[in-house]
This record gives structure tokens, C-alpha cells and sequence, in this order.
């Protein structure tokens, strides 16, 4: 499924996804958030609270794709390290960025604005903010890369602050077809259609169940016609095979 | 935290949690098996079905940590493409491994063990295999490198098979503390009782409720002691903010 839709790595920054304390859902919702734009998201890496691993995956990430998405780190507390290692990672300085020191000095009674939530408005320079409507403190697009925070309702008020931004691509069709039988029964047939349309992408997703074995077979491809023309040969392939498809809404 | 523990990384490989069809949670399982076994996890990688993107991803890996375990791409489909990418990174050899290949043709019935079924016993040369107690295609094992299913259920199956090869390390002792307060009003203590505790982690992960915003405050370290301190610590400065801290079982 080659083309020319811009691409998108999503980087996750916290110790408590790597401990298995907390599930990651936020790469998935991007994922899904930037299907709905076209734009393909091609890695997803997950590293510590560490600056030097921030910064190695972010100098990694960033030239390779359109864009870069991070979640997670940028809090008042001591363990959120993402904004300083951003601006190591584009060595550029990192400062009080005046709209957003004003934004969160506003929220706070007097008294309350104090060091740690002052650390929130540190932005490195030349970054431009992204609006959070839930808790204020800002996220930041520095280049191509957007800085985002990791409580998923904070990071899903900043997706939408920032999709004015995005350029969009043509949009991924998917055509779904679920089948009662085992994947192996029906792998000839599969990857017989696959080389026939190399511009779409065939995947084979089997499934374990009380009542028995099957598979989702999932068609995704750019152009409509391809994707319907291909999930058909599908499904004539099974029924051959004395397998009932069964299409799925997608 | 450092330590002399064994390290992990995690290699997701697989389109469908790319597209965002699919909520990873293999990493998570992974994770908290690890860490049951004083193992830390240090890094999570997903790649699409992409050959040179799976050669890439696990040379980068395999040298910087004890282990890496990859999830996905050993079915019989076309997109399975994962034993012949490992392969290629250990530049090694593929053919049909005979232990797996009688394990699989005795699943089947006369006739059905077909070409596609036949390529789930193909294993890189030198690997020894992970058994899997649910659907029999085995996962393998090559150096560091621990290949297993994709589908939940089966690699849950192949990490109990695989558990006894792993050295294990101390475990990591955890506290939690939950506090309604917002972690703007904490910080300061949490970096305070962060520098005079080294050797521990302190985590602070904020929430936002219905009934108001607050914060889990996790301690984790090898030494029971010194977490039990540090917990103890945090707990005192919260008290003296006039903020009722409440311990979670871990």
C-alpha cells in the first residue's frame, strides 16, 4: 500500500506503561483519530522517564515521518522531564512561554501559582502551543513534532486543538470479512488475491473462541473500487471453499 | 533506579494495531509477567508487517537489553511474515524445524496439513521452540530473542512455556498513594523526598473525575525498605498540607 499519505510515529514517555501499571490506550485513539485524517501512523515506541531515551527516539522519529505525536511528561512534578528533553532534542533554549504562564497564572487563586505549576508554562523556544480545554496547561508543536500530555481526556481535548494543523491524506477504506474457519484453511486463497492487488494490503486475523476457531480477514486500501474488488474475490474464494463469509460493518 | 536486574524490550509487530483496528494489550500482560519475575521491561516498539522494518527494530533491540520478545506474524498467512524477518536480522538460515513440523501434521487431519499450515513449522536455524498449549504452531526462541504469537490468549500460553528460561531479578517493591489534591499542590514535596531517595522512582500520575481532579503517587525500588521510607515520607508531607493520603494495596 504504497502512496504519497503523510505518515505519523507516536511516541509514548512514562515508566508507568513499562511497569504494566497503566494500559496505553492513547496509541490506539491516535491511531484511530489520524485514520479519520488519512494519515498513516507507521511506529509507535514507548520509552522511561529518561531524557537521554527520550531524546535518542524523538531524533529517531522525527526525520523519518510526517509527523511525531508524544503523550506523557509534561506536569508540574519532577518526573515529567518531557519539555526540557524536547528542547535537547532540537537543542534549542527552553524558557516561560508568556501566553501560557499568563493562561495558567489566571487559573490558579493568588498564592497557588507556585513553582512546580509555573514549570507547565516552560516551553522550548520557537514551539507553538496546543490548547487544553480540560486542565489548560498547554501541549506545544515544536517543527513536526507534537508534545502532548498522557491522561488520556487531557490528550484527547489536545488531538483536536491540533487537527487544524495536520495535512490530511485520502482516506483508507476497509472492508472486513469475518469467516468461521480456521486461517489455515483459507491461506492459499488469501495470499493468491493478495499478489493479484498489490496496492492494497491483506491482513489474516485469527480469533479463539468457546464456540470455535475463525478469522477476520481485513482489506485496506486507498482506492474504493480496489478494496470492494478484493474483499469479493474474498468472499467467492470461501464460499468455493464451502465457507459462509460474513461481512462485517465497518 | 539502577540496578543489575535483567532488562527487556517488547517488538510488537503487526499492522492491525497500527491502523488502530486493534488495542495492543500483549504489551501490558508482558510487562506485569516481567515484572513478577523482577525482569524490567525498558522499551516497547510497534512495526507494521514490513520486513525491513522488523530487521531494523530488532537489531536496535537485542543488543541493549536482556531480552526482547516479540509478538505477532507466526501464522500461516501470506502476512505473516516475522520468523522469516528474524532470520534475515540473525542472518541465519529458515527451514522446517522436524519437531515442529510432526507436532503440527499430527493436529490435523489427513489432507488438511497444507502448504500454508506446513510454514508455522518453519523456524530459523539454531532456534529452539516455545510450546503453545493452544493452537500447537509453536513460538521459538533464537539468542536473546523470544518470537511468539500475536492473539492474546496464545501468547499468554507461550510466555508460562518460556518463563522458566528467563533469569530473574529482584522483584520491585511498590507504594501507592492516592490523594484528592492536585499534583500542583504536592510537587514540591514529591521532588523533595525524590532527592533524598535515589535509588527509588516516584511516579506521579494525576487524574481528572466527576467528583474532581487527583493523584496516584507511585514508589517502586528494590529495596522494601527504602520504598516503605520514601512512602512514609510522602504520606507525612501530605498530611501536613492538610491532604488525607490514602494507601493502595499493590
Amino acid at each position: 500500500m504504497s502512496d504519497d499519505a503523510p505518515t505519523a510515529a507516536m511516541l509514548v514517555i512514562g515508566d508507568e506503561i513499562l511497569s504494566g501499571r497503566t494500559q496505553d490506550t492513547n496509541t490506539n485513539y491516535v491511531a484511530r483519530f489520524l485514520a479519520a485524517l488519512g494519515i498513516d501512523l507507521k511506529e509507535a515506541r514507548v520509552v522511561p522517564d529518561v531524557e537521554a531515551e527520550i531524546v535518542a527516539a524523538l531524533n529517531a522519529l522525527r526525520p523519518r515521518y510526517s509527523y511525531v505525536f508524544t503523550t506523557g511528561g509534561i506536569g508540574p512534578t519532577h518526573d515529567d522531564i518531557t519539555a526540557d528533553a524536547v528542547a535537547r532534542a532540537f537543542d534549542v533554549s527552553i524558557g516561560y512561554h508568556p501566553e501560557a504562564f499568563a493562561a495558567l497564572e489566571a487559573r490558579f487563586p493568588p498564592g497557588e501559582f507556585n513553582e512546580a505549576r509555573q514549570r507547565m508554562a516552560r516551553i522550548p523556544a520557537g514551539a507553538t502551543l496546543i490548547g487544553n480545554s480540560v486542565s489548560v496547561a498547554p501541549g506545544f508543536q515544536i517543527e513536526n513534532v507534537f508534545v502532548m500530555a498522557g491522561v488520556p481526556v487531557v490528550m484527547r481535548a489536545m488531538l483536536e486543538d491540533l487537527a487544524p494543523r495536520l495535512k490530511r491524506g485520502t482516506l483508507v477504506r476497509t472492508c472486513t470479512i469475518m469467516a468461521k474457519a480456521p486461517e489455515g484453511r483459507i491461506a492459499a486463497d488469501l495470499a493468491r488475491v493478495q499478489s493479484q492487488h498489490k496496492a492494497i494490503a491483506i491482513g489474516s486475523y485469527p480469533y479463539y473462541r468457546e464456540d470455535g476457531a475463525g478469522v477476520y480477514v481485513v482489506v485496506r486500501g486507498r482506492d474504493p473500487a480496489e478494496v470492494e474488488v478484493a474483499g469479493s474475490l474474498i468472499e467467492q474464494s470461501l464460499r468455493a471453499l464451502g465457507i459462509e463469509p460474513m461481512r462485517e460493518k465497518d
